[in-house]
């Protein structure tokens, strides 16, 4: 019952999924199934509570995800658009979520170029706060959008599961966020990518405890032999123009997941994207379109873990 | 009966108005004169269904009253504004739309610079797309606008009316679906601009099935002689300053309509423009702002055929 | 009783506060008041009514109060990005209050680079315009904001009261509408900053009734003395850079709000900006964040006075 797991919720922010242990992603998991299965359950959730989206960066799906998962519950949402706002008089992080907290907003959904950003309007804002993304940090609910969707879809439990990343993890949230939910969950992960993209993993998997389980690889077809799950990062070109030994082609030709390599995979292996993708580079069309891709369910079930956490924050308020 | 007439609506989408028999036509606008009639009786049309406006081009009012329309209806808006969304990291149009659809949105409405973008949409979104503007090709909501004020402020039918566009044919997608919307419903159309601007229409004259009327002249007196009504398109200063032979003030002198030049179409000719205007240049303030104006009908009008056009498309998805 | 003082207000617009008199800031005080006490009272004060903020320059904090505050009276807001619509198509102010109105919107907020625009929006638009800010010459609900602050946190009553205001009093539409309201409530003003930013406020001191007292200095230790209340200003970094007599150093090092400065003033006088700070610049982090500061009222009154004055403009259109 997701009765039972809830009291395991004690957080009044969400600022990444290595402050979670397991038996809170599940709590978080349960409540986006029971969402699902429910939405009109917990339509009053956050009834005319004030809920406000600050994103220092572009994005549309995250930002829109939040908003729609907050007015489903009840709440009145505002947009910040950072850059039409006063951020651009050069107003301090500090000055606008004081600011925010003095306009009656209570839930702050926040995306920041700056790893630690949240942090610090944690530590001003009188009320929730809620990591959208900073810098190449965390994106937490990401990645337990990404837990949700492997429970859906993956044919076995999550623990013992092979998940295979691809791509440019070294200025990678997504990356990050997911390593740690899928290694506590007990999957194992496998992080596949030219050498330059990898840098520092691999002390990081050997810093890891024991029971987690981290593997870095340069080799596709090694990373991609028997995996369950398969996710291709975005490439963003303007950091391939960065590196002098990667052009786009060379990176479609060495990394770029086809059907064809797909083969090693398990049959049936799920693929995964986070968004926006880049067709015919990190990923071809015909495996994004592809019966195996959960690329949607994604998208989807980011809404569903959103709810969740909303309902998951506003509740803490009047627990004693 | 309005009742009697709507079954003829049969679309999933609003894509073009040349899709749309004169039958089509008059159960839009008979829709929307019911929902003028009595606003309350539409308010649920779409209730807590989700709206997405999705807008590759600046817009003020088209945008907005399509916002204002869908929101009376009860639907959940929400806009994508593309300057500032991940439309700038590269995402194609359909995984923007597909990850729309996977956001639970049902309706988009789009306008995008390219011709048939919104076709592309409609093939993979899974919810009702409606076509706010694509590049020169089609405006549809603005021509249905146009009838509806035509039909309310005109002192006779539609039918055997003369209707004369001047201006920017060339450029012009709200001429090109006035166009189609009026000679469907049997009006006599008249296009005058200076020759480099009607470039191809006397084809398009020449193709048109014998029971239309279109008729194409650069000679403003001419074009204006009995007219019922006069619409003056937008000039826009970028595309004079393209076109060699023409300045502003050579437009203005051989085009822009003024008291004087008005006096041969008949007394009281309406007098229209689709907005935004540029007084002084394409129309005289005297005469936008004259009795004969029926320019802010046609705004007030907008809103009520978005409504019915959205409150139509709503009803495809419960009809058998 | 606040219902014996309503009948004061007279007002379809709010453009200035140098229209109201002292009755009718108290009506707006009061108002503010009670819906402090009960929000809930007024809560369907502007019940389905349409409402749009128009910001021809970047705002946080003003434009979300004014949504926010609208929203919780029941009404519909849309926002008209500037940057983002049809004014990048030159589309005059005149034409866009118009289509507007024509689109339903009965209350327009408008802030405007230009002294005056809100005026002239006034007289072509349907509904009621509130000036959210208008070049150097008013920002009427912010001096409201003020008022309201005042009434709560100081130990005494407005009239008598001695307010400082230290900065860039030339720039700001903050000062000049704190000026009229203070002196109007029978508050005594100074100004004080580097000559430059006093330039013809002397000639305005002069011109002021006897029984308005306003002082200008340059002197920072003169102003602060006894003061109840010390505001100081946003400096501009890009209006000191066109000053050559003045670097930023160099003002922090005249008129920068330090807490050894302060202590001039009286014990407990009351520390306010308009927001967003500059911390470091003209108010030092310690003085903003001390238990003397009352930006954060600030904020939060804004709403209140924000839903008070739009209550008072909705009730003008019932009352015979």
């Amino acid at each position: 019952m997701a009765a039972r797991a809830e009291p395991r919720w004690r957080h009044a922010h969400l600022l990444d999924v290595d402050l979670l242990d397991r038996d809170e992603l599940e709590t978080v998991i349960e409540r986006a199934e029971a969402h699902e299965r429910d939405p009109a359950a917990s339509r009053g959730a956050l009834r005319d509570r004030r809920l406000a989206t600050l994103f220092y960066e572009p994005s549309t799906r995250t930002r829109l995800s939040f908003e729609l998962a907050a007015r489903a519950l009840g709440a009145v949402v505002v947009d910040l658009p950072v850059a039409a706002s006063s951020v651009t008089k050069g107003e301090s992080l500090i000055d606008t979520v004081r600011t925010l907290g003095a306009l009656g907003i209570e839930f702050l959904v926040i995306r920041h170029p700056r790893s630690g950003a949240p942090w610090l309007a944690a530590r001003h804002f009188p009320g929730h706060v809620i990591n959208a993304g900073d810098g190449r940090h965390a994106h937490p609910t990401q990645a337990l959008a990404d837990l949700l969707t492997l429970r859906h879809r993956l044919p076995r439990p999550i623990q013992g599961a092979r998940v295979t990343i691809v791509g440019d993890v070294l200025h990678s949230r997504v990356a990050r966020s997911d390593i740690w939910a899928l290694t506590t969950m007990g999957a194992s992960v496998t992080l596949c990518g030219p050498a330059v993209w990898l840098s520092g993993f691999d002390a990081w998997a050997d810093a890891m405890p024991g029971d987690r389980r981290l593997a870095i690889t340069t080799d596709l077809a090694a990373a991609l032999r028997g995996a369950d799950a398969v996710m291709a990062l975005r490439v963003q070109r303007e950091r391939l123009a960065g590196v002098t030994s990667l052009s786009e082609s060379a990176y479609v030709a060495g990394y770029g997941l086809t059907a064809e390599r797909m083969r090693v995979a398990r049959p049936g292996a799920l693929v995964m994207h986070p968004g926006p993708m880049n067709e015919g580079v990190e990923i071809m069309p015909d495996v994004a379109a592809g019966p195996a891709s959960v690329i949607t369910d994604q998208v989807a079930n980011g809404s569903l873990v959103r709810s969740a956490v909303l309902a998951l924050l506003a509740e803490t308020d009047t627990r004693g």
